[in-house]
């Protein structure tokens, strides 16, 4: 048991020194503090580092935070949404999203102007006009005549790209690896199914991706999961630790967690599952470091990430 | 504006008489007897209904709930995650799931008794063996040298279940097609590749579903969305009203919609996104009759359905 | 370990039926029917059962049923807001609420209109004027040179009334203590404090209630508690146990404890705090009978109210 | 309409840099930049600014900070829940909060070691004894034979406190006036009814606070609402600008409003209820500049707090 010793602040201070601040706190701010400390341990150790990415993160503004932390290897591996990837691209074509006052606004009449809302975001049509060119452009410098991996596919859109605070052409450079397994169920989708239509032999395989992402889980020598959200990416990435064979010294699962969500577990959902549930599934090992902090991540991303910086150095 | 009238019980009260003297409240009670008068008036007109199931709804006892609806036809269409695929087989293979107090439990010595938990169920590690050996039996039967669809496979695996409780027995024996975009993140999905790695001519593409659900939908006369819970079952059925074309009389997107989840929008999350704001997209029509019920759907559902059966009579 | 049975459900089927076939399934089916059974148990004991009423239930239509269970002694102390009060009181004198659709409102608009809004339902500011006056009469027939509890100020407010659907009027005619501890907080408050402004002598004390709960606490053969979200009722009802002695058998807190919210414990409120915390306080006993069913509760309680009618009979 | 322009961090960044920086995102980011650009301008102008604090921030590590922001005269006027005074008056007297791991506790047994739980922390029943001694020792220096409004009480014991970090001592030294009109819901109400018992004429009116809030309330040039969680203190403030009159230049409600809650609004109680609803009932103006914020206290409060005083510089 540790004495709760209270934040301070003071003028000037850093984000690291209100971070570390926080470690005597409990509630959401020891939880932001361990979080911050656990990512620190796993950039110190030899760790490949897994991030699950859902939520609207890239048209709330986090699309930059990301492409920093994938260009510095603070992440070695990415799970996504679809819809992440899509409105990254959308942003590297040079179409924007907008924020709007959401208690102002009406959606019939946004769908009258062309304009998608996601919460208090909006983005005009012509972006997916313009994403559809794209994705098209990119295939067709595909070889149509072999099958892909999901992740190949990513890759190769991602190659197109030259927007360096993409995500994705980050991944691209920093030669990490993006899988999206529900990539049908996003813009990309669609389009590569179109594709298809036209070009019966380009086929991407549903099921690839299993291997590369178990084998690249057993070379780690220690593995670190980042849970942004939850859905198909969070439980992707804890099934890859379920599947993967315990190690010669007995560990199974994650060594490193941390989950920043604001789903609860009450409802039963996998998202609000409890990273203490997942040690039930052998998903993050029995003597893991882990946390969950229940915070908005547009929040609590950058504030780890300035606080880790400050700590590593990069 | 309609005037508040409060709800009355009396004893031996049908669930139908419950759901519909809350007509008159608000709060989640006016919005459970909404969804039920949406839901009666989908059946009630020609309406091509697509159900959206997230969250562990088998796990929970929802199995025959759902099961029902589908043999008495009030869904055409299932849009799943796997994790219901896997636990209604389970079910169906004799094999059982059990409820704990979640209060009491220690989740390492569940590993250690090869218990893996859902919130407040356990279900032992034998059942996914068991269910290991029926999708292999399940693909040995089918032909390993053309290209599948996941719904397709979906259906072939469930040709091979007898029990009529069964969400996916009753979907084949029903006729109602299930997709499930993200198989891969599943056991079936882990099972399916490993069956791949030996029969390497065996594919499941991962977006020939798309084509199917687009013609379902626009083939129907009306279009109607439940959607339970959030992740890629919603974002898939409401994808795809978006990339449907608009009908001959203007309208687009769902006719009638009824969202139940415990998510709220304030995270900007897709799974707590309101169905207004999908009316910006154009998925869910202007004029649409649509509710968002904010409810666990395991207290939801059956009341609803309840309340549904004693209307309509099947 | 039980097994989990599913729900089934059937045309006619009463809320008891189903309430009851929940008891095998888990998440909130589950806890919704543990809530019945031991709402059941307490009344079939001989039991003092303190009901704690936050939330604004009675613009959203809960108030004939909660005047029902005062009326058939479901409950025989009431701990609430002065906003339930204050709304049932308004219905009383013939004003009424009123539902909207909240997606439609413009807030500056309704404040032109008059109309006060409470999430999709509005009263007019003409029902706190009657309310004014109603406040002004009662006060006018009380003595005006004694000190009164806040629980006296409130029954004798109740005696005026005649309407036999309102919770106030039914708990003054069932003899059910009706404690108001923050009624400052409230258009009662306000109202009070303006009377003395005229009255000097009228002294309403803020604490004299404390030893009135206490003693009713006491003098109980077992106590249950049933808590309708949070804030001050919960708090006060849960600190009456804390301060209340052991009994001679040794046990200390609340026998039974029924909590119904849609708040959970992380962000570490009291109003979404577990029932198993209050037992490292002697709150609740470490054996009571006890859950926490998270759920809106216009729909839980009418439920559960229902299904506790047909099992009991009255 | 906003460009939406990513947040971007850099080693060594500062808490105000890092806020600011938020102000083109949307979702959580958005609104902690701008609840940090709302507060600047209050602290600019002449605003009279009020701070409803519920919640367990104490235990949770918060006292220094709001200390700080009190003699700095970040804030004017105190409404609080009585925990938050039993707990910071707890820690003044020298015993202290400590935080555990709250997936490893036992209830039952932190109840037989005298610790009381609040989600992960305890503080042991001896802290309460010492709270008694100080609170009887404080009744005994006042006056009995007087009225006394709950403000006087609370200062008056406030003022035999000597810990600098304690928010009520601080409060005491910066002449800011503490509310708390539930004090009846604490330890500090039970003491105080303890105190009564022998000292028959010590009367606190459960209503004389407020016209002394309503008096500071029509006095002040802007007035400024900072809303941390909800229940009593919330609905105090609110309702404070609901019964004063309007201005002479029409102005009406709360000039600026800052909420930081993680409740939200659908299941229509108060805590969870919008700023914007808020207009509706003319408690916060029209016009006026308000964020809700939604976000753990215990992470928003200090980051906010620093960055203003960035900018300040006091």
């Amino acid at each position: 048991m540790e004495e709760i010793k209270g934040v301070k602040t003071w003028r000037g201070m850093t984000v690291d020194e209100l971070v570390s601040g926080m470690r005597d706190c409990a509630f959401g701010a020891g939880r932001l503090a361990k979080a911050a400390d656990i990512y620190e341990e796993m950039l110190r150790e030899d760790t490949t580092k897994f991030i699950a990415i859902a939520g609207a993160l890239v048209p709330a503004g986090m699309r930059d935070v990301i492409a920093q932390m994938v260009r510095a290897r603070y992440v070695d591996v990415i799970i996504t949404t679809g819809a992440n990837l899509v409105h990254d691209i959308i942003e590297a074509l040079g179409t924007h999203h907008y924020k709007i006052i959401e208690s102002k606004m009406d959606d019939p009449e946004l769908r009258k102007q062309s304009m998608a809302r996601i919460y208090d975001v909006v983005v005009h049509d012509d972006a997916f006009a313009r994403l559809e060119d794209f994705i098209r452009t990119a295939f067709e410098r595909m070889n149509p005549d072999r099958s892909y991996s999901i992740r190949e596919v990513i890759e190769a859109i991602g190659s197109n790209l030259s927007d360096p605070n993409s995500i994705l052409k980050s991944a691209v450079d920093a030669n990490v690896p993006v899988f999206c397994p529900a990539i049908a169920d996003s813009m990309i989708g669609l389009h590569t199914w179109i594709y298809k239509q036209m070009n019966a032999a380009f086929h991407v395989d549903a099921f690839d991706d299993m291997k590369e992402l178990i084998d690249i889980f057993c070379d780690a020598e220690h593995t670190g999961a980042i849970i942004l959200g939850g859905g198909v990416p969070k439980n992707f990435l804890l099934q890859t630790a379920l599947v993967a064979p315990p190690r010669e010294d007995g560990r199974e699962g994650f060594d490193f967690a941390i989950q920043i969500t604001t789903n609860t577990p009450e409802n039963g959902s996998l998202s609000g599952a409890t990273l203490e549930e997942a040690k039930s599934w052998g998903k993050i090992g029995t003597n893991a470091k882990a946390v969950t902090l229940y915070c908005d991540v547009t929040i609590a991303l950058p504030v780890i990430f300035a606080a880790v910086q400050a700590r590593i150095g990069r």
